[in-house]
């Protein structure tokens, strides 16, 4: 099987190469096609979003990335909003949930995060009315609208998940609110086995803060997803262990979310759970199960086990040593 | 002295009533002026916010407000978004502190959200372009991102805080949150002996997640602000406990920022604490800044002893018996 790998700036060689050695001791054998994009595509082609890169990923469908870096100042527009919104990834997808030997003030989260991917503030359209006066467009579709909710649905329905979240803020934003809030609705009355609610943006992020563990699968807007995926990382532990996924109809794109760090770039030194957590998200999309689960088994008892982790785990190892116990604990 | 009173729906008036008691008691003479908002008004004047209490406020300058409920359905605009922008209330401010008694993941938070009140996707504007496609905009303008980022950090010099964080997506919204951030640095620089930060929202809401300990003073823009002011919140204990101020150049509106909870209304069962700690800041505000202390002080060792507490506090009192317990430990 042939799947496109994107290593990414900084650590992201580091960390993808980590999750390939992963993925084939867990006994699934990709043919890994390497595409560029970050900074270093940037250089090379003055460009970092080459659309090889972009060609390449609808070719085989299916990719894995690490960090990339959008160069600032120079007018480009983020990679990952234009991998999304190019390939039309209209999902991302954030499972979260609380890691064995991992210090937190919740225990038994498990939630998933569902953010519209492709439109809101991130339609990229904007101007200035007059100097020092600027209008961002908060782009709302029935179609997005619905496609997302019944995503979030059907994630519950496959992965035994009994309650939809929906967060909003219709009181303030009647129109676009008002639209998604009624579509989410419409869907979710063709799922009357699945529990509904409809909550504002700012309750939701109390009640995380009070406890998340009430929470099942939770759907929202592009924005309002940006912020609850994040802090809904932050209650497991960080950026440095959740993955994460973007999906459409056609492609698919697994990434981990966090930075490329490049002050430990190089090194050796770089934490690969998050990218090896969304290679196994990857696995189970392209139908290895299996395989998928033992990897997630491995970072839980690695991460258990407090053997070799890296220094951001509170361990005094590295990207070499915990990717050694990852690949042991893939037991048998 | 004369303050205007909103009571508001809901628990309001009892709420109201035990900040009105324990004000009196903390030795400060206020003659409250009743003014009408909320499903009340809606009845009685066919209009949730009277031009009548607007022109209260103006007249008297500083209110003090229980929790109003927007009537919905009926194409009303929410009572608070109104009377911020009626009366150009441009600051939203809510000091977010560790309480003792209140068990909460982390200790000795001690932080103040500062909040752009009055424009952003709160300005009210959207239009559907086509059936199912709904735009709302986001307005960010100079005259307003530079007045919120200076009355932040005036607020970090007048309260011995020394570092101010910017939360922006200026990554996504180049243009409108570009403006904000420009203007945010400009600020900056003229307060060289305050230390500014500037960060992504996400970014934010994760830090806040994994230690809110080390934030200072968040600027923001309004939904922004919505969003990290209920998140902090929920990291001290939730709105039950944290009090609010709407501040302009000739305004001021302080509230509690809880609901109504129509289902304990009437009961004599409804917590205080957030309206008595929101009189306590309009109390510093019109410069009883000893009995705005001493208030607060009431409320810790009230909080701490347990006695006498509502059921949301894990006691088994009302708010009578919370009241007694503040008015008493105001001491002498
Ligand atoms: C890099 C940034 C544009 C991106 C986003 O806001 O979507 C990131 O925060 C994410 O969540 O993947
Ligand atoms: C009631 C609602 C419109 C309001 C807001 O979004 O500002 C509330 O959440 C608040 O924070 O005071």
């Amino acid at each position: 099987m042939k799947v496109v790998l994107i290593e990414g700036d900084g650590i992201g060689p580091e960390v993808t190469a980590a999750a390939c050695r992963v993925v084939r001791a867990a006994g699934v054998d990709i043919d890994w096609v390497r595409a560029d994009a970050g900074l270093g595509a940037a250089e090379r082609y003055g460009e970092p979003l080459p659309e090889q890169t972009l060609d390449l990923i609808k070719h085989h469908r299916v990719a894995l990335k690490g960090p990339c870096t959008t160069p600032v100042g120079k007018g480009f527009r983020s990679i990952n909003v234009r991998l999304r919104q190019g390939l039309d990834l209209y999902a991302s997808l954030r499972p979260v949930r609380t890691l064995p030997g991992i210090k937190t003030p919740f225990e038994a989260v498990d939630l998933i995060v569902v953010r519209e991917n492709t439109e809101g503030l991130y339609a990229g359209l904007e101007h200035q009315v007059v100097p020092g006066v600027v209008e961002s467009l908060r782009v709302i579709t029935r179609t997005a609208a619905d496609r997302i909710v019944r995503f979030a649905f059907e994630q519950a329905r496959h992965s035994d998940r009994h309650l939809v979240t929906f967060c909003h803020k219709a009181d303030v934003m009647r129109l676009s609110d008002g639209l998604f809030l009624e579509c989410a609705r419409a869907v979710a009355d063709e799922y009357p086995f699945i529990r509904f609610d409809e909550k504002p943006i700012d309750n939701v992020c109390m009640e995380l803060a009070l406890d998340p563990t009430k929470f099942d699968v939770l759907v929202m807007e592009n924005l309002f997803g940006d912020v609850i995926s994040d802090l809904c990382a932050g209650l497991v532990g960080g950026l440095g262990v959740v993955p994460g996924a973007n999906l459409g109809t056609r492609y698919a794109v697994f990434e981990a979310v966090h930075g490329s760090a490049p002050d430990i770039a190089g090194k050796g030194l770089a934490n690969p759970i998050a990218v090896v957590r969304s290679a196994a998200m990857l696995l189970d999309h392209v139908g290895e199960r299996a395989a998928a689960a033992r990897v997630e088994r491995a970072v839980a008892r690695t991460l258990e086990a407090k053997v070799g982790l890296t220094r951001d785990l509170g361990g005094d190892g590295n990207t070499a040593s915990i990717t050694d116990q990852l690949v042991k604990n893939l037991g048998s």
